[in-house]
């Protein structure tokens, strides 16, 4: 379909048509005509003697104007300039090309014109004359009407906006994610430009492709040329970056530059480093353009289907965008949306960086039950049956999909039989566990699900070693109960850690950051969805420690049993559960009132003078002793 | 003591006196005077006459020299030029001052001298009046004695070196680590200069107290000036830096660079991150400034007895420092230095902090083992001995400081008992815990041990969690033997991920290292020498990973049985053991030919279509499924 657009600007003489089509032209970059310049040489006479044209005059004249709209929209939109001011004019103007023709008709009233026309050097217009056009004008029942009271560039902004030759949104880059969020947001009616790069033998016409292969992106624009696509965004521009985090993103930034405009903003809605995000922020502050840092989870349907949306920066940047963020988000149990402002800086990819670490444990745990499940004698089926009755007392949709996976079959056997058990990851694991390092606070168990994936990856040593070390094939003695009991204990221990890093990041980076939010917009959209995020969404009203909630209290302390005896089984089975057995290692670090770290710190004092503090000076000095 | 010099430059008639005297001065920064100038009236008559003078004449004039070199001598030193051609002159000249009196013979041959006298400008010396020269002159016994045949420049190079006036050798900050290596240098009988800031109130005259404290000092200068600091070293000057690491690094770089030349060499002894070593190293190298980053290991005590030094950098400035570095540090059980050079940029830095990491796990593992033997009935001096009886097995460095320091009292109570039990850390186990994510190299147990230390900081939380949470108080059905071998085997699965570590960092870095080198400079001097590390040195030589070698492999599996046994008892009776417990769990991972990682990459690929590579596709192509 050719989305190609003839503009017809028109209205009485002196309502300004020419100045206005020839700044419109100019701003959408397609041509501009003047009807007046077309006229036929009989025409030029009859005016040029001063009798006024009839309408046989001008019929000629007007499918003349007709072919060269025509003409005009085989390869691209245009500007014209014409009074039009009767309906068969207009008639004999869009013959053929009714759907690709948009009228903006130029109003004013009968004083205004007449002063500007007055106004104007050299010129003279009775009153007299213009009342006769004012009689003829037929009023359009399908134009844009624009007051010309208006400075012109505002008339020219109205246009654009109004007629949508310029798209509201921007899309950069057609990935998975980026392809079902352009979706998402044409399925929500906005008019978005999609922008993917060209690439010889890699990435040919994915933009246009794309675009035609979805219903949805009828109206949408399509480009492969950055400035054709920052040109067809409405001022101030919104520019989401759908792009691989890292220096890829710099890159992108760097290309689009040059054609940004002050306030305009860009959307980084990869999973960038928060501290990167915070640097961009200042960069690009500089140089007078927004840049708002968006975690999205979902992953590829979530993203098409409603994502959880957890955006970061300055607050005024976040509301000229979040109509759109919001628009698209997954919606809570309540109708809101899964899309809230986090907080300043990278505090919206901070958060998205610990929701990814708090999914990596999350599936190491599941991982682990599937191997205690595999050891009991379980086949996937049954793991999968296991696995779907749970889903009354600790359903996800992690637990969901991981039935799913568990069921597949390949002929007669199990899909998940055939694939290699090595764990890739893409970097925000590994950044959530640099983050619990460097802030001092013990996400033990993000570290742990990443550890877990590294030592997957040591395939051909773990294979050599699984050799050298014969391993106990005894049967562990465990209930299916207690398994579930162990995999629930875990997850509180779990979201304790990812809730007590993003509450410490908070502090430390002096975000205001409200966890009971956090945990809401996880209630939906996002992969760490869960009955348990919905539980926690009202604890963390109270505090943003989960730990001190009675309801949470009791329900560790009746679980604590079973993953002490999992934990335990399995190690005398010599089974690998390294995230359910830090579970209970941090908890009884975290719940010992007097802990070995005394010996530590003596240690350190003996060897390196570090020094200590004393339970009987409640000064806080530091002591040294020679020892 | 008085260390200021008099040096009196001496010789015959034409020798250069004046010129190198004065050069000699202008290098030193200390006042010059030219002995002729000292003549009283009646002997400058005389000569103006022809008249030569005799022995009597003499006698006053060089009285008065012998005073200016006193007065000189109460403020700073100096350089006096003089013929003083016989014993009986010189003997005048250093009356009272023999100590301080240094003598530099201009020494030349007559026919040498001969030419050069006469090749100057406006003179004549006859062959007679040199010959006379010659004949007076009484060769000195003490005096150094310098070929006039060099340049001006070599000479006084030769005469600041050999006379001791410059150092050879610079340490930069008097911290606990600097006092000790300035110490030790000194006991070698390196000529050094240090220097310490000067800061009210908290840092007054820290460089010059230090060294009038110590014996070993005398010789030494003391600074809080940098300037002349830097200028009382040899060309090209070794500085090492004894600061504390990050940004203070830096800004006393920055200090020094004005005062810097090219080829001199800055040496970073602290426990400065390994990238940024890399990075100063460039940087300075633009400079024509050469770096060398050192890890030094031992504390306080084993910087002064001889230290365990890891230096990294360029293979050629480290020999400008070599003999320095090699003579301070310890001595292995052949008496080679406990010094090797480690690789190229930050590597010597990498390895040390490595080192650290390998200390934060075997640290907390004494106190885990603290733990279960408190818990087991012990008292402090009770767990002292246990630990005493293991020297004969599992003996180390730490081991021994435990030891110690349990039994320690203070009245009727243990020291250890009063120590706040919240572990600090000062940044190495930090970042050996990031360097494993970046690398993606999984040593867990540093992230364990460092983690542990972060968990203790929380007391606070700590002591509400352990109201909240009751601990089960049943008693642990272990023998002391099984908590040994326990031990036992967590410390070889350390040592083996440290390991790991440097060795896969010197892949991805392309640094040559040779582990068995590494080791063996580590089996003294350093915080984790111990006789595992004396038994891996050999098992290094034929393979990185020390897993696969025979004798290692029979002791895990001997050691394993009481490992499980061990933390599954911790476990089912709530004790806080996360090393331990990490140890194996790692290790039930490393030896798991199958893992569970397939599920985690069958819910990557279905939520985020990461792919996954298939056990029936030997091209490790990856594939898709549509779940």
């Amino acid at each position: 379909m050719n989305l190609n657009k003839v503009i017809f600007i028109m209205g009485v003489s002196g309502c300004g048509k020419s100045t206005i089509g020839k700044l419109l032209s100019e701003e959408l970059r397609i041509p501009f005509f003047d009807g007046d310049d077309f006229h036929p040489p009989s025409n030029i006479k009859k005016m040029s003697n001063g009798i006024p044209l009839n309408d046989e005059d001008r019929y000629d004249w007007l499918v003349t104007l007709n072919e060269l709209a025509k003409n005009q929209l085989q390869n691209n939109s245009c500007v014209i300039v014409c009074s039009a001011l009767k309906e068969s004019y207009r008639e004999i103007l869009s013959r053929d090309i009714k759907n690709q023709v948009k009228w903006v008709h130029l109003a004013g009233s009968f004083e205004q014109i007449l002063e500007r026309l007055n106004n104007r050097k050299n010129h003279f217009m009775s009153s007299d004359l213009l009342q006769s056009q004012f009689t003829t004008l037929e009023q359009p029942k399908d134009a844009l009407v624009v007051n010309i009271g208006l400075k012109p560039q505002e008339i020219v902004e109205e246009i654009t906006k109004k007629i949508k030759m310029k798209s509201e949104f921007g899309l950069f880059g057609l990935g998975v994610m980026g392809k079902s969020l352009s979706r998402n947001l044409a399925q929500k009616g906005f008019d978005i430009s999609l922008f993917n790069r060209e690439a010889k033998g890699t990435e040919e016409n994915v933009a246009i492709d794309f675009k035609n292969a979805h219903q949805e992106l009828e109206s949408a624009q399509a480009f492969s040329d950055i400035e054709a696509f920052v040109n067809s965004l409405q001022a101030p521009r919104k520019i989401m970056l759908m792009v691989n985090a890292g220096k890829i993103t710099d890159m992108v930034i760097e290309d689009l530059i040059p054609f940004l405009s002050d306030g305009d903003v860009l959307i980084d809605g990869g999973n960038s480093n928060y501290l990167n995000t915070k640097e961009r922020y200042d960069y690009l502050k500089a140089k007078n353009i927004h840049f708002i840092g968006v975690g999205v989870s979902g992953g590829e349907e979530g993203a098409l289907k409603g994502p959880s949306i957890m955006p970061g920066g300055n607050k005024e940047t976040y509301n000229l965008v979040k109509p759109y963020l919001e628009s698209i988000a997954a919606k809570d149990v309540n109708d809101l949306p899964c899309c809230t402002y986090i907080g300043e800086e990278g505090s919206g990819h901070f958060v998205k960086m610990v929701h990814n670490g708090i999914e990596y444990v999350e599936m190491q745990l599941l991982a682990e039950v599937y191997t205690i499940l595999k050891h009991l004698g379980n086949n996937p089926d049954e793991i999968a049956d296991i696995l779907e009755s749970w889903k009354s007392t600790a359903d996800s949709y992690l637990l969901g999909i991981t039935v799913d996976v568990l069921r597949r079959k390949e002929g007669n056997d199990w899909l998940v039989n055939k694939i290699v058990d090595k764990a890739g990851n893409k970097g925000t694991g590994n950044w959530t566990t640099i983050a619990t390092a460097q802030l001092g606070t013990p996400s033990t168990l993000i570290a742990s699900a990443l550890f877990a994936r590294y030592t997957s990856f040591y395939k051909e040593e773990r294979l050599q070693a699984s050799q050298n070390f014969t391993i106990n094939p005894s049967a562990i003695n465990l209930n299916i109960e207690e398994v579930l009991k162990a995999y629930q204990f875990a997850r509180i221990v779990n979201h304790y850690q990812g809730l007590k890093l993003i509450s410490e990041a908070g502090k430390a980076y002096e975000w205001q950051l409200n966890l009971s939010e956090i945990a809401r917009i996880w209630t939906n959209g996002c992969i760490i969805k869960s009955d348990l995020i919905m539980e926690l969404k009202s604890v963390l009203k109270e505090n943003d420690n989960i730990l001190t909630n009675k309801t949470i209290i009791n329900q560790v302390k009746s679980l604590k049993p079973s993953i002490n005896k999992v934990v335990s089984e399995c190690i005398l089975n010599e089974l690998a559960i390294p995230c359910l057995s830090e579970s209970v290692s941090f908890f009884n670090g975290y719940t010992t009132a007097n802990s070995s770290a005394n010996l530590i710190q003596a240690q350190r004092d003996y060897f390196g003078a570090h020094t200590y503090q004393r339970t009987d000076d409640a000064s806080g000095k530091f002591h040294h002793t020679n020892w």
